[in-house]
């Protein structure tokens, strides 16, 4: 590209530093952009997705409570933010870490005697994904790597690799309701590891992890002085009878960025509001971390729609109990229903949640030789049964499926029976299997 | 930090591969995090703004229209918003780009025939901030450079500098009502040089281009071949007897990014619309570039409120000619107001704007010998006649400052007559001014 030509002065020639010019087009995408992945669009972008004519499509594949129109957010919840619409209060721009009385309300929503939390240690974001955005952002620079769930929410990679932060990724561990593997998680620590991010409850997993679980992990982070990222979107969506902690209630030391968000539990994905909480009660954080950095890098493009700002107080505060408690039943009630049914299909284990909205199913691909992997098999059952269930090589963990539990009864009781046709139509009892019957 | 031991191996020793850990805690905050630098923060938090306790204050320092009240949204526009609620339609997630219904509406709005625009060429996202940021994302790496406006408006430089993408200031000249100097601008470009962005209308000057001025800026980008980052936030804000033309209107060849939003001209900047329009008719940006990475790092935290994004064809389509009428009559009044009383003060030389929502005026330094820069004119204004204008060193423009003409008109003839008085009261002749009158 250089375009340095030569001119003669008082006899010596020397080479000119005119400055080089483009002299055609040559545009290319930045490196951020060639590196910024989404799995999931590139596993189900290459599937072939062509449901039976002859039976209705049923999609067990979409992270989003809202598409099948039976679980709608409160009126409640509504209604705040139409009353924020006509107060004429917030048109304008907020700080671009939120309205303090709006951070003040998220603050005492999630404040505990362990954990107790004030206005100044809530950053408010667009969406919990700007949350996770700008902690990994904040603690991370290009060659630190952080260390992340397997199978695990695809967009950690995602934001992570963008930035030229390495992911490691830990195991869960199906047979013990996906605990995470402690010494395998701490096998992976070196000293560019920046950031330790736990999701509980999970997805895909559903999975909701005991004290003494969390401690635990506490502890290696502790030991290794690893902050942690925990992303608790899912936060209090756990099925009754099991109890939801959250991480920063059980630290003593480890400062933890808790991102969230209205998207699940307030059943609005759409509106776009999540925040983080910023525990650090031994400020190991520094002051340059937290907040100054975080209010920093919110002020690159501002956060969160101003109205449902304003609407957070009451949506918080005054969204009945029955509203949560409904929704949780019907997705305690429908995880069983798909956990029960698809426990007697043979070839299938599915893995009993605890929490959010989601169920892993492993495939025993030994018993379904026709198909090379879970894409394969998740394709077919879309050609066949009309059932998309998202593969889940898309979370990096092959040879399970995940099912979206949040669709109206009837379809989730159909969708089973339609796995279960198909899994009997494929399923092939092992050569082994066959030898020990021979025998 | 490395944590090396040695191991002896059958009588030799070796130095050990063992893992090193962090035994202390020693969490920094990223480069990136340290990099966003806010120079409009940076100058206020230093200033001393402690306002004379005899006078009301009167800020005329902050780019919102809707601090005063006296500029609201249309009705039309926020039942748009409550219509949106009601419809239940609204709170799923959307495409990362937006939804194609609320996409193909702003394509309408400002396809003209020599620059059509579909749905596909358009992407919503959280505010023009946003737009501005994934434009510059997807056309630079780090180590490029782009041509930014000075003075201008600060965030481009905190966006470049964030992902480590060199800035360069090309000059407007306040002599020419703020034209850009092409001669200067087209020196800066060598062959990293990625992208060149131009803002019009503008902040802080209010200038608006003519259609000449605009195609010798294209020429230059042709004959250079880069492309355009048109920041057109004040599209259609300029006053009666000023015509507005957009940058791609005008474009044969160069590719375009332009970013706009809701925030401005329909007086809701919280809200957080904003959006690129992709202009390359002669497919110049590669389908790699537009609109895949573009759509590729719109997935990273994905873009506006679905409710904002539900009401966007009414308010688009159903907010009444008088709204942007009364909204620019103002703006214009309270300019020739602002102009007209300013241009008798001594000392001081206001541009006439045409559009926008911002005055610049000039301090002839020399004769304000108390102080050394427009910071410290403009905090001693502070003090002295509770006014505050920010210095346009926040605009990396020394010896000038912006008046935001948004506010009520008494409060703007108020402010005049304050500053007025401040620069008597410090106004001294230049010594070669006396030695003039004294020959
Ligand atoms: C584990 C997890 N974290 C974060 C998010 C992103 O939440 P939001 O839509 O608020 O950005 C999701 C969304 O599916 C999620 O599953
Ligand atoms: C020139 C210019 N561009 C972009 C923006 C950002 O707009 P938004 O609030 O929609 O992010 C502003 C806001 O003041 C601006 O003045």
């Amino acid at each position: 590209m250089e375009d340095n030509s030569y001119v003669t002065v008082k006899g010596s020639v020397y080479k000119s530093k005119q400055k080089s010019h483009r002299r055609r087009w040559n545009i290319r995408p930045s490196e951020m952009s060639i590196n910024t992945l989404n799995p999931i669009r590139a596993i189900v972008d290459g599937m072939k997705l062509t449901p039976n004519p002859e039976k209705a499509m049923i999609a067990l594949s979409i992270g989003d409570p809202t598409v099948f129109g039976n679980l709608p957010t409160d009126e409640k919840v509504s209604q705040a933010l139409k009353d924020a619409i006509d107060s004429h209060k917030y048109n304008g721009y907020a700080p671009s870490v939120g309205y303090q009385k709006s951070r003040d309300v998220v603050a005492n929503f999630y404040s505990c005697p362990e954990a107790p939390l004030e206005a100044e240690d809530v950053v408010l974001t667009s969406g919990c994904s700007q949350a996770i955005d700008l902690a990994i952002t904040v603690l991370c620079n290009p060659g630190d790597n952080i260390l992340i769930p397997c199978p695990g929410f695809s967009l950690y990679k995602t934001l992570a690799v963008s930035l030229g932060i390495q992911v490691k990724l830990y195991n869960l561990l199906p047979e013990k309701s996906w605990e995470i593997d402690l010494q395998h998680m701490e096998s992976l620590i070196d000293d560019r590891t920046t950031c330790l991010i736990i999701n509980n409850p999970s997805n895909p997993c559903g999975s909701v992890y005991s004290k003494e679980h969390l401690k635990n992990v506490l502890s290696v982070a502790s030991k290794n002085c690893i902050p942690i990222l925990a992303d608790e979107i899912y936060g209090d969506m756990v099925f009754p009878g099991c109890k939801y902690q959250s991480m920063a209630s059980l630290s003593s030391d480890v400062p933890i960025l808790a991102c969230g968000g209205l998207a699940k539990r307030w059943l609005v994905p759409g509106w776009r509001m999540g925040w983080i909480l910023i525990h650090d009660r031994n400020q190991i954080f520094g002051k340059e971390v937290c907040p100054s950095g975080l209010v920093k890098l919110s002020q690159r493009i501002l956060g969160a729609c101003t109205i449902v700002q304003g609407a957070i107080e009451s949506i918080l505060n005054d969204t009945p109990q029955e509203f949560y408690y409904r929704t949780i039943s019907f997705l305690k009630s429908n995880s069983e229903i798909c956990f029960s049914e698809l426990s007697t299909v043979p070839g299938l284990t599915p893995v009993l949640p605890a929490g959010a909205m989601y169920l892993m199913v492993g495939i025993e691909m030994e018993h379904f030789p026709e198909f090379q992997n879970d894409v394969q098999f998740t394709e077919r059952l879309v050609t066949e049964q009309s059932v998309f269930c998202l593969p889940a090589t898309a979370f990096e963990y092959p040879n399970y499926f995940r099912i979206v539990v949040t669709v109206p009864e009837e379809m989730m009781v159909e969708a089973c029976a339609r796995i279960r046709e198909f899994c009997q139509r494929h399923y092939r009892p092992c050569s082994q299997d066959s030898n020990e019957l021979d025998q």
